[in-house]
C-alpha cells in the first residue's frame, strides 16, 4: 500500500499465472503450453531474419499478419484485430465493450483473469453458476447486462459448447458484444467465426500460444464485425502504437504458412489427450470430455491439493486452483506421451501408498 | 461510431504515430529511429536462439533482463519495470498513478500521446505554457495536481532540463508522482535515476527503441523507489501476465553486454547532430539547442507544412505537427552523415527555388 498508488490500485487483486518454478528441471503440466515446437518455417524465419531492421519500428498495424489471418479465416483484414497475446486482446475488449453501468456477464467457474479485468476498468462483474457437470447454459445469460464473456471450451473444465449454443447467444443479447474466447479451440471445437456474418455482436478471440506452440512471441487475434475490430483499435491506438513487435509479426506469418504441420500437432495431442483421459479413468479419477489441451480431473477421493504438492515434489507441475467449488479437481496439461506415460507412473504409485 | 462501443471508446482521439508511407523508398528522418543497427551482440543472440523455447511462455517478471538493469543502473531489481515499449509503460503509470480527481500537469508542447492517456484513463489534462524559447519553468508544477509528467529532453522541442530542476520539481510536489520520461536522455543529458535515492515520488522511464536501436523489439522500462515499480506491477498483472516477450528478453539482455557499441552509436549521433544543425542554420534555419537524436528546426520565413510536403516528394520523411505554437516547425530525427548531407543538399535546392 502506498499514497503514491491511486485508489484504484489499492484496490486490486492481480491475477496469478502458473508457477515457474527454477529449482529443479520439471514434466511442466501445469500452463497448457504445447509440447512440442513451432513449425520449422518458424525456426527458419527466426533463423532468417535481420538483426539490423530491429532499429525500426515495427508496422504498428501488423498489415502482412492480419491479411494472411483474413484470409485462413475467410474474412476481411478490417475484421482481424492482433495484440501481444489474447491477454491484451481481452483487457482491450473489456474497456472497449464492457465497460459500462450494467454488469458483466460470465461463468462462475472460469478464466480466472476475468474478473480482475473488472476490477481494473471498474466493471461489475455477475458470475453466472454452472449447470449439473459443469455445464453452461446460454439461456442463463440473457437479461439487461453489460455483456457476456466465456472460454469455449471452458477453462479449467475443457467442456465445449456447440455452435448452435453460441448463435442462440448472440441473439439473446442483440445489442451487447458476446466476447467468446477460443484459446483452446484447435484441440476439438468448431470456431464461432463461422457465425460472424449472422452476429455482428460477436468476438471471437483466439491465441498464438497454445496450438500453434508461440506462447513466447506473445501473439493474440480477435476477429469479429468491422466495427467491432474499429472498436478495439481505438483503444489499442490510445494505449500502445506497436503492441506486436517485429519478430512476432514475421514468426506468427510463418506459423500460418505450415498448416500441415499445425494440424498435425493438434492431432497428436488429441490422441494424446484420449489415451491419457483412459488411463486416468483407470486409476479412479473422474474426467470430464476435453475438447482442449489439458484434462479436468478429480482424483479418487478428492484431496486435489495433496495431490497436487505430491507430483511437485516428485518433478511434475500440474494445476490446482484452491477456489470453492473446482478444488478437489486437477487441471492437467496434455504433454507428449512420454511425460503423460511418466505422470500416470507416478500417480499409480502416489494413490497406492495413500491407500 | 457504434452502440457496440463503450462511452469512453466513442470520445477517444487516439494518437497518430509518424507516418510508414511503402509506396517508395524514403530516408526516414520522422519516427526518432537510430540510423544504425543494433549491436552485432544483439544479431548473435537472435542467430543463437532456439525456436523450440517459444512453445514456452516467457518469464512473466523479466527476472534476467531486470538484474541486468539494475547493475547497470545501480539499483535493486525491485526498482526496475519493464514493459512492451515504453509507451506500455506510460499507459500503466498513467493509471497507477495519475487516475485522480485533480488535473495532471505537462507542458502544452510535449509527446502527444499525454492527452490521448488521459482520456483512456479519465484524467483531467491541465496543459501548462512553455516559457520563452520553447522553455519549461519547474516552478509552474505546482499547486494542488493529480501527479507531473514531462519529457526530458522534452519532445518535440529536444530542450533539456538540468538534474536541479528535475530534484526542484519532485520538492515541490512531494505526495504526488514526478514522471521523467527520458527516451532521449542517452544523447546529452544526466538520467535522473542519480536522483532516486531523494525523491521516493520520481519515477524514471527509458527505452531501448532510441538509443539501442531496438524499437523493433519493443522494450520499455520504468525505474523507481520499489513502492512505485510495485504499483505498475500491480496494473501489469491485471492487465497482462506475460508482456515482453522471450526473445525481446533475450536480445535486450545482449545489448547490454555491449556498452561500447551503445556509446560509439550514441556519439557518432551526437556528432551529425551538431554538424547538421550548423548546416540548418547556414540555411537560414532557426535551431533549437538539441539534447535528443532529433533537431527541432523552424525554417526561413516558416511555411514548415508546405517544407514538409516538398521533401516527401523528394523521398525525404520528416516530421510536422499540424499544432498551434509548433507549426511552423519541423522535426527532424538525425539519421546517418549520408542521409543528413542529401537532406541538407535537398533544403539548398527546395529554398533557392521558393526564393
Amino acid at each position: 500500500m502506498s499514497r503514491f498508488w491511486t485508489p484504484l490500485v489499492q484496490r486490486l487483486d492481480p491475477y496469478v499465472p502458473g508457477e515457474q518454478p527454477q529449482d529443479q528441471p520439471y514434466i511442466k503440466l501445469n500452463t497448457n503450453e504445447n509440447p512440442y515446437p513451432p513449425s520449422p518455417k518458424v525456426a527458419k524465419a527466426l533463423r532468417d531474419f535481420d538483426a539490423g531492421r530491429l532499429r525500426l519500428y515495427p508496422d504498428p498495424e501488423s498489415g502482412r499478419l492480419r491479411q494472411a489471418l483474413a484470409e485462413r479465416h475467410g474474412v476481411h483484414p478490417r475484421q482481424v484485430f492482433v495484440g501481444n497475446g489474447s491477454d491484451e486482446v481481452l483487457a482491450h475488449s473489456f474497456q472497449a465493450f464492457f465497460q459500462r453501468p450494467q454488469p458483466l456477464l460470465f461463468p462462475e467457474i472460469s478464466y480466472s483473469f476475468y474478473p480482475v479485468y473488472c476490477q481494473l476498468y471498474g466493471i461489475e462483474a455477475r458470475r453466472i453458476p454452472l449447470r449439473e457437470g459443469f455445464g453452461i447454459a446460454v439461456e442463463d445469460y440473457s437479461g439487461d447486462c453489460g455483456g457476456v464473456i466465456l472460454p469455449n471450451p471452458n477453462a479449467p473444465t475443457s467442456r465445449l459448447l456447440s455452435l448452435d449454443d453460441i448463435a442462440r447467444l448472440c441473439a439473446l443479447q442483440p445489442d451487447r458484444v458476446v466476447v467468446i474466447d477460443e484459446a483452446y479451440i484447435d484441440f476439438g471445437g468448431d470456431s464461432a467465426v463461422a457465425l460472424l456474418d449472422r452476429h455482428p455482436n460477436l468476438l471471437v478471440i483466439q491465441t498464438f500460444s497454445k496450438s500453434r506452440s508461440l506462447a513466447g512471441i506473445r501473439l493474440g487475434l480477435a476477429i469479429g464485425s468491422e466495427t467491432l475490430i474499429e472498436g478495439l483499435q481505438r483503444v489499442k491506438n490510445s494505449f500502445n502504437s506497436y503492441p506486436v513487435d517485429a519478430l512476432a509479426q514475421a514468426l506468427a506469418l510463418a506459423s500460418l504458412e505450415d498448416e500441415d504441420y499445425f494440424r498435425g500437432t493438434c492431432r497428436r495431442i488429441v490422441d494424446t489427450r484420449e489415451r491419457s483421459r483412459e488411463a486416468l479413468q483407470a486409476l479412479g479419477f473422474e474426467v470430464l470430455p476435453s475438447a482442449a489441451n489439458f484434462l479436468f480431473a478429480r482424483p479418487p477421493g478428492g484431496k486435489a491439493g495433496a495431490l497436487y504438492r505430491a507430483l511437485k515434489r516428485a518433478g511434475i507441475l500440474v494445476r490446482w486452483f484452491d477456489s470453492p467449488g473446482i478444488d478437489d479437481w486437477l487441471r492437467i496439461t496434455v504433454g507428449t506421451d512420454e511425460e503423460m506415460t511418466q505422470l500416470i507412473s507416478r500417480l499409480e504409485k502416489t494413490l497406492s501408498v495413500a491407500k
